[in-house]
């Protein structure tokens, strides 16, 4: 038990972190009353949205909750609340830093680009930290609680139910956290690029664009609140299904198992201790290189952190060593297999062991992975590589070319974390089964702290050019928001790699539990997931459809609440004059409430999609074919849909930050520059790129953890529930 | 035996169709001087391509070809050169009536729209005889052969291998010249409209542009004969692993395995029949709706073919019923399977039977798919429904807007087409097994006759067009080859889906094929097929990123060629300032050449990447885990293949038929009409969807089933041949 207190110690820390490094933030000078007031519109519009997002969010919370507590009962419906609850407050703490920040970073600019890159790094490592310290401490304090004061034994059902749910609550929020803050600011942003700077010909964040406002609210909305949900739901979701998992499958004394199933914990609270040593080394050097400054940091964090994961793991296991046994589960050294046990519902010998030892090369791999991916979206979005030039060079010859070299681009960005993916699945499954795979994901996501700190300086380096440019401020300020942004485009793919990186890694891991409760909780049932099993094509099939399907959704919305901000912004120009001379204000509120409504409407189906096809399919197969080819199809359905939408979003998120750099290289100077026919055909590709990377793309990721998690609660809920 | 005389009689017949009605083509009039020498540079010049094309490829089938022979022996060697041959033939000679009936068509439109329709369709319906015909008499042919002078039993392993040699013959051809045509016809079309259209402000297939011959040779080369080449091998595929699954998997005497493995032949050659006969009902009806006149002929092929598939399969089968047996199958009732053979290498009695009458549902609901995917596909890319008018409407906003709205309808379009092939595949396997999804499978490519007709009749009329412009003939011809050519991208479109339907129906068949190989030739190895096995993961998310590298390859190669035709051109204009003048002729063929050669070059490695991938997948997982985890890795490859290849292949072609048709419904007046700054957004989605749609998309089909047989070839090589 100690290893959880150290772990909810060091989510305290993390939130104390929070709190200091906002006070420092917030004591920052404000600029002057110009920027106040600009600073002030974006607030209140991203406080409007964020209100009514969570409301409606919160009628269909409810709703869910009921049916949750109508099944399963209190407990799970309390892991839901809590999931829930802390991945809201996750994203409006992020938000609220991020709106206040925005405006000091511009005015710390005016002195220094260091400056500027401080005010914004510490304010995203706030939202970081938050992000990473509220996940810890939701799941460590309510496992704490379950098997301390609640008494239960580490792998009581109701435990693992109640984390499931629990991870469902961050999910269920993620999800339209993601996809309405996606669409506001795409919406805003491809609305008021195409109005502002093709049709009126005026600059990007002009004073005199009615959709400006409405622009920088949807940077904190959705880069910052939403990808805040976002991560939260990553984080929750790893580290429980790999508690869910050891509590499923190791069949060792309750000591043994609470120590294993601390150890995600205290991995966790330790690297959020090196990701806030690591924001410390955020600095930047004689070469003034900013993505350096930013490496640094991350670089510190994730070196500081394999010492630190390897004594947390002697301290917490010592040198047991665990045995996998438990139903459904396969020998690493798949030659050998002579069970024939392969239907995951037949068999509980112990098959596969493993030691502390064996862990911590798997955990290892988890940060070799998130080095590769960090490596490998840049090179596919930086500005210095061959893909962002060849996209520039494409722009040349007009906008058709730039579109297909973009998403050729696009495509085979999917291949190298492809390989990388497969090749730690197989190294961390021959060390320690499917558990092994399990902490490699744990350890992946133990960086999230420092993960998101590098996203979340993004949209507010972004507000800050916003900012300077609706000021007035001088140009040199311009230029050195422009530079801390440009490096953000990189981060914020980064991210998103990431996390659909760790979901690939964590797919298995989400299966195994899937076929083992299956196993729990329907003995005589035999379920035949071979892949000669038709209604496992099926399952696969539909499930590789949704992120298509929920694509296609995402890309309309952007779309048509783009094509609406249109039309609003001519009226407005049509209707008062004056806006376009300068001479009277145009009506920004109106913007921000449009779109705000046009977001909220169109989040709500697609959302939905990967919450009910789960359920839709199992009662369909059934009523067809009986439990049996159900529950085969509804297990093929949840790896369709990682097999899909892994290559969905990475070629989305990829090539949208592709198409962005590749515009951002023009306006360096290069083929043409800014205002050049090239230059127009890449602000094309970068529209094109926008609803891509951001709002389509990473929702793909909080889909494939809810399709899943519904899954394994529809399972419980057919058997009845524990608690 | 009687069922193979009829369906190789079937077969001279579409060969005799295929003479009498080239004859009937060719000796219409070809119009005045300048027509006949325009129409003489594209005949030259696709001659010239497809001679190059073939001659690359004959060094890589005489290098495969030495492979098979020494691995396979001489029968599976000699029923790939066979595949091979004929799949070439089937190119070149709808290449070559294609390039004749152009200039013919275009004459012909002078007439009348009747006429030129005529004209057209009649050299389309050649090439679909041909195609059809060509690859029943090959596998027809082969099949009589073999078990007559030959001597062998239906289900020997011989040939077996060599029906797989066959279609691999096929496959090989196909992917070539699939994506070497894709290639060429999209960099000459986009090369030529971006420095035609855009730079130079000339109208597409203007004289002046030295690209315009090579444009028009694209369409012959690429639409016509690597169109005419996948569908050979679809048809031959198709065919022949739904024999191959008979032999494999019925444990019947020989007699009543002869009459089953017939049956999919004599199909094949009734429904030549019904095509030609509704080759015959294409004519305009009072409203004058082209593509009602090609509905009426093929829904007359359609519904003819429904009783006739009825009486051969009562005259063929009579009230025979059949069980099946063998290893590696499942029970249709899958709730009842208590044999627990899910490994598909244990266990081998009988567990399914089905009656002739089973086969005839079965049949018909491979019927029911094609009509389908026509009808969704005709919603998608047609210009009187929402997804079209959608992306016409979002043009007017932009080519940011254009082309996120294309995209948005090419991950939708993805939906309903998945939808209707998993109905299929539940239901013919709920009334036959496997056997019952082969024949699904080769009733939808009973049709290819008529489908194939459809398509092979687009890039007539689009050369026919092409020439009108260049010989400077009168307004109304153009537009009279415009409508035909409109009607043209959509049954283009439909060809691609049902191309690809039949795929995804027959993707389980591939499987079913290579699970029981394995188990004939492994008979001591127990392979996994499990989802929780992660070597299946790993097949399935390897297999799934092929389609993504493949269409990167695509994509990338269109770019770089067409950017070259742009300085080809630019460079043309340069030096001879003549051309524009009209006063000197451009060098159309050193473009021709350089496309040539770009296409030859950029072809291959793609190409080989599904060939290579089984295989490397193969001896790395058996160097690293052993040889079922090997075995089960590939054959998860297999299913990730199609389980992704669908999707991309479906939103490719499908979006880019849409982007192509709201092009031409702005050009109708809408929105603006030509000229405006929406026709000039809607012109870059055309530009994108030309890749998609003619290059990566269609590209993707042949790649899927040569994946699929190289892995059974792998096994077969593995054990040694059998002949």
């Amino acid at each position: 038990m100690t290893s959880v207190y150290v772990a909810i110690l060091c989510g305290l820390v993390a939130v104390a972190y929070g709190i200091l490094t906002s006070g420092q933030v917030l004591r920052q000078p404000t600029g002057n009353e110009r920027m106040q007031d600009i600073a002030a519109a974006i607030q209140e519009g991203a406080k409007a949205y964020l209100g009514r997002q969570y409301t409606t969010i919160a009628i269909v919370g409810v709703i869910v909750a009921a049916v949750l507590f109508a099944t399963l009962g209190l407990l799970s419906t309390t892991g839901f609340v809590i999931g829930a609850l802390l991945s809201g407050v996750a994203g409006y703490v992020g938000m609220n830093i991020s709106v206040r920040a925005n405006v000091r970073t511009a005015e710390a600019a005016r002195g220094s680009l260091q400056g500027g890159l401080t005010t914004a790094f510490r304010s995203g490592a706030v939202t970081g930290m938050l992000v990473a310290g509220l996940g810890l401490l939701a799941i460590a304090g309510f496992f704490w609680y379950l098997v301390g004061p609640g008494g239960r034994a580490p792998n009581d059902r109701a435990i693992v139910e109640a984390l499931t749910a629990l991870a469902f609550g961050a999910s269920l929020i993620s999800i339209f956290a993601r996809l309405g803050g996606g669409i506001f600011t795409k919406a805003a942003d491809v609305g008021a690029d195409l109005v502002g700077k093709v049709e009126a010909g005026i600059p990007e964040d002009d004073p005199r664009n009615p959709a400006v406002i409405a622009d920088n609210v949807g940077d904190n909305v959705g880069d910052c609140a939403g990808m805040a949900a976002d991560l939260f739901e990553t984080y929750v979701v790893t580290l429980g299904v790999t508690m869910i998992s050891i509590a499923l499958l190791i069949p060792a004394d309750a000591a043994e198992l609470l120590r294993l199933m601390s150890l995600p914990l205290i991995v966790g609270g330790v690297c959020i201790v090196t990701s806030i040593i690591g924001t410390y080394m955020v600095r930047l050097g004689r070469g003034g290189s900013i993505m350096g400054a930013l490496y640094k940091g991350f670089w510190t964090s994730a070196l500081l952190s394999i010492p630190a994961i390897y004594a947390v793991t002697r301290w917490t296991l010592g040198d047991m060593s665990a045995v996998i046994g438990g139903a459904g589960f396969l020998d690493p050294a798949g030659d050998d297999l002579t069970t024939g046990a392969d239907t995951a519902t037949q068999g509980s010998g112990a098959i596969a062991s493993f030691t502390g030892n064996d862990l911590f090369w798997c955990m290892l791999i988890g940060l070799a992975v998130t080095g590769l991916i960090v490596w490998i979206t840049e090179y596919y979005t930086g500005t210095n590589y061959r893909p962002v030039k060849s996209i520039a060079k494409a722009s040349e010859t007009g906008h058709g070319t730039n579109v297909i070299q973009g998403l050729a681009i696009s495509l085979e960005a999917t291949a190298l974390p492809t390989i990388v993916i497969v090749v730690a699945v197989i190294a961390a499954y021959k060390l320690a089964g499917i558990i092994g795979i399990a902490f490699g994901a744990t350890a992946m996501l133990a960086l999230a702290g420092m993960v998101v700190a590098l996203d979340a300086y993004g949209p507010v380096t972004d507000n800050a050019g916003g900012i300077a440019e609706m000021a007035g401020l001088e140009d040199e300020v311009r230029a050195r928001t422009d530079a801390l942004d440009a490096v953000g485009n990189t981060t914020k793919a980064v991210t998103k790699g990431y996390a659909i990186g760790s979901a690939g890694l964590a797919a298995l891991v989400l299966f195994g539990a899937y076929t083992t409760d299956l196993a729990t909780y329907f003995p005589d049932l035999t379920v035949d997931f071979s892949l000669s099993n038709p209604y496992v094509i099926v399952g696969l099939l539909l499930g590789a459809l949704l992120p298509y399907l929920f694509g296609a959704f995402g890309m309309t919305a952007v779309g048509r609440a783009a094509g609406a901000v249109v039309e609003e912004v001519r009226g407005q120009f049509r209707d008062n004059p004056g806006i376009m001379q300068g001479t009277s204000r145009p009506n920004y509120g109106r913007t921000v409430d449009l779109v705000t409504r046009a977001a909220i409407r169109e989040m709500i189906i697609p959302s939905l999609l990967p919450v009910l096809s789960p359920i839709a399919l199992y009662f369909i197969v059934r009523a067809v074919d009986g439990q049996a080819s159900a529950f085969a199809a509804v297990g093929a359905m949840l790896l369709g849909v990682i097999v899909s939408g892994l290559f969905v979003a990475l070629s989305m998120t990829s090539g949208g930050g592709a198409w962005d750099n590749a515009k951002k290289y023009i306006e360096d100077g290069n083929h043409g520059g800014k205002g050049s026919e090239a230059h127009k055909a890449a602000v094309t590709g970068d529209t094109v790129g926008d609803p891509y990377k951001d709002t389509a793309g990473p929702a793909v990721n909080p889909m494939i953890k809810i399709t899943n998690i519904v899954a394994l609660l529809l399972l419980a809920a057919l058997a009845g529930g524990a608690g």
